[in-house]
């Protein structure tokens, strides 16, 4: 039994005894992580009976851990009061994430008994996917002008909870001018000018999206990213472990939206809200699996004539569906990472177009001996071989043209690939293999 | 243009005018990830006509952030001496990854010519996805009974590249005790024992699968995890940088794996590369249509006697594998991230099984509608619909079973689960389908 299991165990236990006391006590004694790993675990109701009876302080910790889905649940259940009260104690950008979290019918309300009501409105109208909805403003700056003794009095100065790693330097018009490391003021000499220790960082833009955000963090190795506005004022800074966060967030994402969902979903939701979530997406399928029948449809004298075209349409169709899935996949997690771009477009569909026809080629030959003995007919090997290669080759077009064509206009290329890319491969599979058995073979 | 297509043109334009001394002066003024973009991007040929002329330091610096496939060509075009060179000059983790990716005949040539080869050696024996491959070997450690003082003293000696964010605390026996910060030692009285300053720190064992590890990470916001041997000696330490680069590496594992590709690769692999690893794949793929395929030839009489069979078949088979692979997807992400136990599997399994209900009865009244009015006969509308809630509960109860079982027996889930899944919503489903209109209508 792992620890996480144990635990479990341990709070189903307390709560089937109605020991709420001892559940308290003991949920209270673990760790962070564990306590949201146990709230993830929880159905509604348990969640709220071992999040409820929390004092304000172990409540505020909890919050920023727990998963979308759970806090959702404890929102709900929390009253403008004691929200607004959590939000006090919570750093700025998490009480941002957390109002942002609240029914929009009181979310206003809330807002207006909050200590920071002004900055948080202003924070709220940033985007929670870009570089300013996940900075927070906790962070050093000094003016580059000002020396080192002047930097070691203001480090002094600062709660030793809030060790900052970088201390951002700034001119005269608050630009960022560069950082230095707590380390080095510790160590320079008291009248050296900071500006002349400031050494280069990366900085975003304010409405940069998160995961572009991430991709620099990771190409350059930062620890911290600072945010600025189009005249290079520092506005905020974005922490390595919400940039984690952020990238196991869009991986989530990525994964999810590929595997056919609409909205992201945790294992744990339950069964009526995941039905609710994944019915539209299941439906826009069926239209597009009706298209494929319809196709099928138009060539009944086909089957009726020869049965074996029956057999293999699903052997054609879902090759190609294979086929294009390996190059959508590839194409969507390229996009996402930022290593592929417009400008590599042609290359990458003629390279795909060339693998299509090979693998096209490869199973085409064995799947038209197959056909040819099972059916007796070497002519119709051959329309099956034939089909095959059109399809793979479809594939690895569509593969390429359908990621980069939704990254275009705008939309996740995660988010409908499939969809497209399946009822192309079943649609032109469909049509490559009856149309040819009907040309050749009647 | 944006900036990296910009430095592509201006490179492309210089290998094509073959003014080798400008592009290497112009590749040279680039920043490293910059540099890694390029080389990424270009041919093979053109990868090596950019890296050879750097000197031993360029190089150095370069190859750590090279992705797998130009980092494989460049170290076929290397020589041994060449590639000890650039070993003894990186961090002794980045020289075992570098020597790790050696062809396996010349391997041992190399180490041999290697300075630290004993430590390298002990290092290579770690799978390179464990926390001890992916450790590195600097970091500071003193002995918890020394006091502040000394520690000032050690921590001045330390050259200024070097700035260490922690510095952990170790027993008599070697054993890690906790960490200070820089920071701390620095402001804390002289005479101060280490021990009692110490805080507590998550490590994790030399064997823990990386994922595991970033993981942890993750969940704990750590920056920096210690690894240890069974007994608590402190072996190495894994910064966040590596992190970040492990979750973005299993990320795409997974969304490429799901997407059906037996091996990781790039978008820009060369054509007769991506065909070669992506031919067995789909040649299982094959077996399993022609499966599928085996399950229609059962029912030809079916078809023949009754055509609108053969029109619902893709729409049977297609909406069960779009069902299951959305429960896949979140199955899949749920187990890499740690948050989906064994000890969870009655309890998704049911609910899965109640949304396949759920949405197969939801799409199934739709579709026997539409089966219905095509066809003209109320009992094949009535065959499809049940055909389509058995396949979507079938799909329902197999999303879960497949990652479940496939981790159990240590395979990754996402590597082969859409496969088996696939196969089972396309057998299954025409099995639902034409076996009861066999039983219902004939």
């Amino acid at each position: 039994m792992t620890y996480n299991e144990k635990i479990m165990e341990e709070v189903k236990y307390l709560i089937e005894k109605g020991d709420n006391k001892t559940l308290k006590e003991y949920f209270s004694s673990l760790e962070i992580p564990d306590k949201a790993y146990l709230i993830a675990h929880l159905s509604d109701d348990e969640k709220l009976l071992v999040f409820s009876p929390l004092g304000i302080e172990e409540k505020t910790e909890l919050i920023p851990e727990l998963d979308d889905y759970s806090l959702e649940i404890i929102i709900e259940a929390l009253d403008s009061d004691e929200l607004s009260k959590i939000a006090n104690s919570l750093d700025v950008d998490e009480a941002v994430d957390l109002i942002a979290e609240v029914e929009d019918y009181r979310r206003d309300q809330v807002v207006g008994k909050v200590k920071r009501s002004d900055q948080i409105r202003a924070l709220l109208k940033f985007g929670p996917d870009t570089a300013a909805g996940i900075m927070t403003l906790k962070f050093m700056s000094i003016n580059g002008k000002d020396n080192v003794s002047t930097a070691q009095e203001e480090l002094r100065k600062v709660r030793e909870e809030e060790e900052y790693k970088y201390i951002y330097i700034l001119d005269d018009d608050g630009r960022l001018k560069g950082y230095v490391t707590p380390w080095k003021i510790l160590t320079s000499p008291p009248e050296k000018k900071l500006e002349e220790l400031a050494e280069d960082i990366h900085s975003v833009t304010a409405d940069l999206d998160q995961e572009a955000v991430a991709n620099i963090a990771g190409d350059y190795d930062l620890l911290q990213v600072p945010v600025v506005d189009n005249f290079g004022h520092l506005l905020g800074v974005i922490t390595i472990d919400d940039l984690v966060d952020v990238m196991e967030e869009e991986a989530t994402e990525d994964i999810q939206y590929l595997g056919g969902l609409g909205t992201i979903e945790t294992a744990f939701y339950p069964a009526r809200r995941s039905f609710v979530s994944r019915l539209p997406w299941l439906y826009i399928n069926l239209l597009t699996a009706l298209l494929a029948a319809l196709v099928v449809g138009c060539f009944e004298d086909v089957i009726q004539a020869f049965i074996g075209a029956a057999i293999f349409m699903p052997v054609v169709a879902g090759m190609g569906g294979n086929a294009g899935t390996q190059t959508l996949s590839i194409m969507v997690r390229g996009l996402a990472l930022g290593e592929v771009r417009y400008a590599d477009i042609k290359r990458l569909l003629w390279k795909e177009i060339g693998v299509g026809f090979l693998t096209g080629f490869a199973v085409g030959v064995v799947t038209s001996l197959i056909a040819y003995f099972w059916k007796g007919s070497p002519l119709f090997g051959v329309v099956v071989g034939l089909a095959l290669i059109l399809n793979h080759i479809a594939a690895g077009l569509f593969g390429v043209l359908i990621p980069l064509i939704l990254d275009k206009v705008g939309v996740d290329p995660a988010h409908a690939s499939s969809i497209f890319l399946t009822t192309v491969t079943d649609v032109f599979g469909f049509f490559a293999l009856l149309g040819l058995t009907k040309a050749i073979m009647m």
